[in-house]
């Protein structure tokens, strides 16, 4: 049987979702709870990597059971286990030819920046922007993102995979809470960076030091040296991912 | 020239508010900064003490300074220095004889209860629970500890300090939130565990397994021993302390 799990995890303690030697991960921590519980090692299908401290509320990932566990049977044990900053939503069974990655059609991702500056509660969960932010500006920058694109000036500059750059964009939405903005980036998939270089460029513009011209240039350039921002990780959540039905 | 600061912290990293050797605590972060700028080393007066892992959004404390700096410098100076989960939230110069801790005459302490069990966000910053709590009887039984009473039943068994156990409870109030309960509690003083036993009596009553008439009688009891329950501290936050004029 192949199960589905959501998770959400606060990822401030964690280098980010991929398994790595030595290092603390998500799929790391998930992936030694399996093990225990099926006594022999296990591994997970994601829906695609996030960073080191970046959060999700919504990742998706899948393994194949060989126990005689109902999904949530399998959503309790796994949570009495995993350590508390790594919580599982939900867990459903799907068809054996389910995948994680592949089959995802649809994510969302939420960058968050506080305006509080001295609000130490929000230092591992938003980034924080001191100064005033011109929202309409911002979003006029955002929208030059909606659409298909190659996204090569918004990727990481060092990176050979991904060689298929182009994204559909289909929503990019500032929205501006009492204390702070939270930025909406929904698609059918990003590149690695991808919404952190699009949410530090966008700041950019909300502090005028870019137009929403100077960021359709960048983004028409397909320059992976073109744009050199790129927003901490602390202020980027996985929100959801959505499969063909 | 004294300085009167109020500082919001995270206390998720911290063994409480008191110094304490080889041991990171609030006032040790503040005192080690506050001696690098001064070249001298030097103690600051809290308004109390908050237990390890338990939050502030504002804590007052004072120092005497010997530098010719406004208190506005202080703040920013502090700021650079301090730890991120450590923010001075503004800084005052008062009068010579200002004590924090004895002229504090009033206090807001708020404890707030998730109602999300698989929510990886709020594990450092609120208690956890499960059931469904009857607030009405959690209310019916908060108003058992309006007024002047003797609060030996609910504080620590162990201390000796605070002889004088009498306190002026002004507010005690259940606030029911969507995903999660706020108890604010405001009076002239509390003693050591005095609000977590509190909470923690008021969530059994919530959980129907003491009554409103319980707590009466454990609170006339008189009796170290009469309270069993203390609720974990992390969902504790020093609100505010407010000064006779």
């Amino acid at each position: 049987m192949v199960i589905k799990c959501v998770v959400s995890y606060d990822g401030s303690q964690y280098c980010g979702w991929q398994v790595q030697p030595h290092l603390a991960t998500i799929q790391g921590e998930i992936e030694r709870v399996l093990s225990m519980i099926l006594n022999h090692p296990i591994s997970i299908v994601g829906s695609g990597r996030t960073d080191t401290k970046v959060h999700a509320l919504g990742q998706v990932f899948s393994f194949v059971s060989d126990r005689d566990l109902t999904p949530d049977q399998w959503k309790t044990a796994l949570n009495r286990l995993l350590p508390k900053d790594i919580r599982i939503v939900s867990a459903s069974a799907v068809s054996d030819d389910f995948h994680a990655r592949f089959d995802a059609v649809h994510k969302r991702y939420d960058y968050y920046v506080s305006f509080e500056t001295e609000n130490p509660f929000v230092r591992n969960y938003m980034a924080i922007d001191h100064g005033e932010l011109d929202i309409e500006a911002m979003q006029e920058a955002a929208d030059v993102f909606l659409g298909v694109h190659d996204f090569t000036s918004f990727t990481s500059a060092k990176i050979h995979q991904d060689k298929n750059r182009v994204r559909h964009i289909t929503r990019c939405e500032m929205v501006r809470h009492e204390k702070y903005l939270q930025m909406i980036f929904e698609g059918d998939g990003f590149l690695r960076y991808q919404i952190r270089m699009m949410a530090a460029t966008l700041l950019e513009v909300g502090h005028h030091r870019l137009s929403a011209s100077d960021v359709k240039d960048m983004l028409d350039a397909c320059d992976k040296h073109a744009c050199r921002y790129k927003a901490d990780p602390c202020g980027l959540y996985l929100v959801s991912v959505d499969y063909k039905e």
